[in-house]
């Protein structure tokens, strides 16, 4: 399921993004697939499924924005027989890495009968031979268990490494399809490989699968891990429940994943029923004043004796004075709005001379370190699969993602160009709002309403 | 997740079905809600998101196939503080049967101010005053933790009852909009009790919520259950999968739901990745003959000494000679597969002499009353949140379903016309046959092609 | 937890048992382990905790029984550098079955510093060259992550081989220390194996870690996978229970392991306290007559419209006319009372005219090969240590066992004169009456009362 | 299975301490129950299995130690038909403590017909009016399903109340029996307040129900939701471990419950397997010198590239220099040894210009709000119903314990007077040094050997 249903939503009536694939060069090898029906480069499908909009594009005589649609084609770019292709896991831990590395591996194995597949350790900085990690060996026998495991059998890391050192050992090791998969910066440094990589002329692929546990990547309905950082999320939310009942005037606050979007806070907020307060980065919020966040809890706590808070990493940056800088991937450092949260709730009930109880439960990495469920699993499977089709065409520069229920070719420049988030207006923050019943702004007068 | 991807599949060019949505009257009350933005009944989704299919029947002046869209209307039909809802859920068991009853009953009351929901005890057999169970009162409170059990609070029936005392019973009961949560059998008995509220001149509205277990209802992408159900067939694939390993030449057959598509079995098999072969409705099969099943599991148990069989609980069933019946929702009776296949695996490998050990694991009910993931339970959500809408605002006749990520509103009739099916050509299946290594075909040279 | 006190019953006054453990010659080899207290062979833990009953003995000039105490001794009889050991896993799957394996392997190879461990594949049959399964090495690296997993890495098979076959292979392998993980047929394997050895005048120890599902073993309190397969047998009596309360009267029937005693069954009936009848081999009942099972269950039924009935696989044995022969393992075959009391019950409210349902599970292999919990999983590791402790100090014909929360050495034959089960009078079922409400008889009069 | 064998041990050769059990006067109603064998006042478990040890006391001429056995009397101080009856649960969270509330409601109204039973919320603080916590009616329908969820349905709360207050209450409320659950605080309220109530020479019970996490009360095997507890921390475990073998150089530290007794960090290392430190508040480590912490740890991170450590929060307060105050319920408030590690650890690496990243994972509440385990479960129940028996008899200030396999009564007093810790020399410290790695000792040669 999307993360959130954009029925409501107008769309973009403008090609505001571009949506072609490059490839490597014309496809001449004949797969070697048993598939009835193989996709065609002019399959496309529609950005927008909305009638009336289409409608209205096609009587301004507007193009209908449109993505090329993942599958296997007839006729492949690369020659199974030696061709040999790399792949790369980057940035934190995310449910699903042990599928997604597994579908490719054994997509080019058993049905292309790619020999050569290599394994990079520890992200890009497996690229960069100074760091000394030398590649290793993938085969369907190596990675027969894995999607069992968390993690990823692969490492990972943060940060960029030098461009032209990572084309330089692409090179040196006749790695002719790179796979990579990861979020935000990962792509952004994919980006930049398969720029160097044109401006050398080689026929290298840069195939990108796209990992954020936040759910947030533009033009991709559905990102792997997130279905099972909801459900670890939810027992998180389970625990503070319990503890904030079991307190006089108990107070549970949940800090969960969600940089820039608060998707993992609010799935999970739904799915518990129990959350009284769902703090995003989407919807700024204040502590003090009459309609502040504060005097909210305090009325709930006075009602019902217990509450449970959840708060996304990313919310209530602006309550944060000083600068944070940035981490080694490039993201902007958070600060820690969770123990801020405890903090301020503790001396408020303590100045009010409430006896009360704090609870507060970071999970923070047992939310992405966990197996993927069954459902994300198979998301994985597919994905690879798809990533792997892509590659052996010679497409590049592209990431994989779900639109709309098929799979798609996005280019990785459109989709670094923006993030999702959650709409303020939209069904599922309204679900939300009713949901735990808080209001629907929590700032005083003076402050602009949220998305006006 | 849709359950296939149907990127590679042909759309239909003609409107071959009835897209239209009925309503009791003009909608003249204003919605209490505070959405910001509603959804107008010209909102409609696309049917197809194929570029090219669009186009080509905008071409050939075709009217392009699209389902109206489900959420709120700014003006609704019923007066919410007179309203008299009932909720009813019919059929076997299903993930997510509380998590739907919950949300229409906090949608109601806490959204719309409906004070008057009446649940419906064991399916339509509650409607029936013969029957001896009163309606019981459904608020916030009587339903606040359910969503964290399996089965129904309501409990449920198969069978029909007379569609007029059905009728006279919403009559007196003074019901004016009726929520069946059930199957095939169900969304049929809400056909005809719409149709005799109409031949009545009632204003009642019959708004269904699709359930199945098997994913397989037409013009809906996922049915909620589905992920969970899924999850649970995936342990006892694992079970058997240690049984099998366990033993010499040990073979593992789990038997799986599936009366007419394979969907649980195929994810399940694919989210297991252990599974040698999988037997679904529909792709036939036959046991015996060089290419028949036997032959190829003797083949896979002489090379790795053991193999994991899963088998739909509908395939097959062209091996089975006497006719069956059927019971009492009006289903055909499905002779047992899996006992046949456990039996003929058995006797096949004792006739060739050869050590080995069958065992059967049928996990039966345990795959369905179990409580809904964290997933599945925010999609019931918003389905549940999508029938009230579309109840409040006096559409009838009608189901809420998911098309490529959208809610939609269909049409009863037309959901109930098809079921979907595995689709032996696309990429769920091909990624079946890879998965587990399971020939395309096992049936003899007499037998045409699957799928031909 | 033992699964049941004991401390109503009344202690042998005689010593019922032989509790010698024999060993195979003197240690004269100074234990490499770096522990501060060792074990001594005149350590040992009393059977009776009874304070009368001890001092009733001491005053009747009785010796106390007691066994010898299992751990670490500092003086050994095998020389770690050149002793070879084997493991072995014989008959059903039990959870745990590779933690031990791990844990032997661990302790031989990191504390006594052995370097030669083989795996005998699909139990006694791996001994018997004739069936063609080679010795395997286990290695440190070999069992690093298996405890994650149910099953058991080398396989296992039911039934015997040639005694003197196996021993000719131990000797032929130089085999010294022989692991063998079985329940009762197992042990009494082992016990042949032992004879024969010391008929040849061999210095070979075998070594039994118990293993029954059924948690029945003689003067053990508790045998490893019993914890984990109560917590599996739980969720299969919650979704009876969902599917019972889902239906008009309907009938959850769970069908659980449990040849000759009914602790699986009770012990999951306790912990879901859903249940209504719990039906055991200890407890004789009948189907029909004023007192009947049937009668009870209508009862419960007209009150409550919906009910639980748990039966474990050796219940009502004696309500079948026709012998079953016996099974490989050489048990007596069980006619099948889960099918049976399904089949009446359905009957009988056929008969009675009633509107009914009843749900059957037979979780079966579901329960049993599932990997171990986290406390179940410390258990086999701690197993393990002291069996192998046990034999490098050499002795042999002895299981390892747990006794009032120390561990044993206990004589294989001792163990294998009889069976645990559940004593109809004691805090067990006692409980199991009160929570279920069933009656204490399910006989009609002219039956003497059970345990009578 | 008790946290530690105790069977390397030495026995105390004293009467060490009291183990009479008072009663509030003879014993003139007859139980209602319909057990066939009662428990005698005079029926009592041997302190010592160990027979030596028996044997020289017996020579030696001084009494056996023993403890009174819990279970129901035949004849009993209370009538059940006008007795009063209240629950109190104090202190933090446990697995099991709705199990406990459910099993004593459950015996007394069920069994012996008590009609009146009163639940005490938040604590000791619902016994001080002025507090405001009115007591709640408890029957067995307010109880029937808590078994399934964390947390206490009557809350908790920590720190002492008024004992007079309190005792006014109980003789205002008519009071018969105070059922107290909690940990060593709260047996010493439960103790203050029978012996305020002996000074007023009232007639009310008091029975308590051990209650901690930890694992360590002394003359106590097992309390209730350490096995839980286990489990979940397990889990956090295996998150980390994926964490650490995810990144380059990458140390995974897991904080675990355990102020004075590192049981659960112990038992949750030897059941994943994984860790390779476990910092215990038994073992005095140091953190710098070439025999220190993190010298080991250098040494396992150059030659495996990752590492997992386990710390239980009362470990190493010897390293903090500043004192920390008490908290409400009168513990010695600890440092947060947990972010000293993760500091100190961070500070390392970095110092040696070693790229590496340490993964911080602080379960905290998760670990003690989940429901109970089966095995816990059914625990906590026989818990319960011996309680229910104890109070029943008039038995006073005593807690319910389990003492190698039987249930039995200990003074309150005797049981407050120390804690129990792990052995450093015993086989559960000997097998977690063996499964991690980790040296027997991690201070350099200034500081004395632990243990020593």
């Amino acid at each position: 399921m999307s993360t959130e249903m954009n029925t409501l939503l107008p769309e973009p009536m403008t090609d505001a993004f571009n949506t072609e694939i490059e490839t490597l060069g014309p496809c001449t090898v004949r797969s070697p697939l048993r598939y009835h029906r193989y996709v065609s480069d002019s399959d496309r499908a529609l950005y927008s499924q909305n009638l009336n909009n289409v409608m209205a594009q096609i009587k301004a005589g507007h193009p209908l924005i449109s993505f090329e649609l993942a599958g296997p084609r007839e006729m492949i770019f690369f020659d199974p027989s030696n061709v040999k292709a790399a792949i790369v896991t980057c940035g934190g831990l995310c449910p699903g890495l042990n599928d997604v590395i597994r579908a490719i591996v054994h997509e080019l194995t058993y049905m292309y009968g790619v020999k050569h597949i290599k394994g990079v350790q520890y992200g890009y900085a497996g690229l960069n031979p100074n760091m000394g990690f030398p590649l290793i060996d993938l085969t369907p026998n190596t990675v027969k268990y894995i999607h069992e495991d968390g993690g990823t059998i692969l490492g990972s890391s943060r940060g960029p490494q030098p461009i032209d050192v990572i084309v330089d050992t692409l090179y040196r090791e006749e790695i002719r399809m790179l796979f990579t998969i990861g979020g935000d910066g990962t792509l952004k440094g994919a980006h930049a490989i398969r720029n160097e990589i044109e401006r050398r002329g080689l026929k290298i692929a840069v195939i990108g699968v796209p990992k954020t546990i936040d759910n947030d990547i533009n033009l991709v309905s559905r990102t792997f891990g997130f279905e099972t950082a909801v459900g670890s999320a939810l027992e998180s939310l389970r625990c503070a429940h319990s503890e904030a009942e079991g307190a006089i005037n108990g107070i549970g606050i949940v800090k969960l994943m969600g940089r820039n979007s608060g998707f993992v806070a609010a799935y999970a907020a739904l799915a518990s029923g129990d959350a009284n307060f769902v703090l995003v980065p989407e919807v700024p919020f204040e502590f003090d004043g009459p309609n502040g966040f504060l005097s909210h809890l305090e009325k709930r706590i006075s009602e019902r004796h217990h509450a449970l808070v959840v708060v996304a990493e990313g919310a209530g940056q602006n309550l944060f004075s000083e600068p944070t800088g940035v981490d080694r991937s490039g993201n902007r450092k958070l600060a820690d709005i969770g123990l801020l949260v405890k903090q301020r709730v503790g001396d408020y009930f303590t100045r009010l001379g409430l006896e009360h109880s704090v609870k507060y439960i970071d999970p923070s990495y047992m939310i992405r370190s966990v197996p993927a469920t069954a459902d994300d699993g198979v998301f994985c499977l597919f994905l690879g699969q798809q990533a792997a089709h892509a590659g052996m065409a010679g497409k590049t520069g592209l990431l994989v993602g779900l639109w709309n229920d098929v799979f798609t070719h996005i280019p990785i420049e459109a989709a670094i160009q923006h993030r999702k988030h959650i709409e303020p207006k939209g069904i599922l923050w309204m679900s939300v709002l009713e949901s735990t019943g808080q209001p629907e702004r929590m700032v005083n007068e003076s402050i602009p309403a949220a998305g006006a």
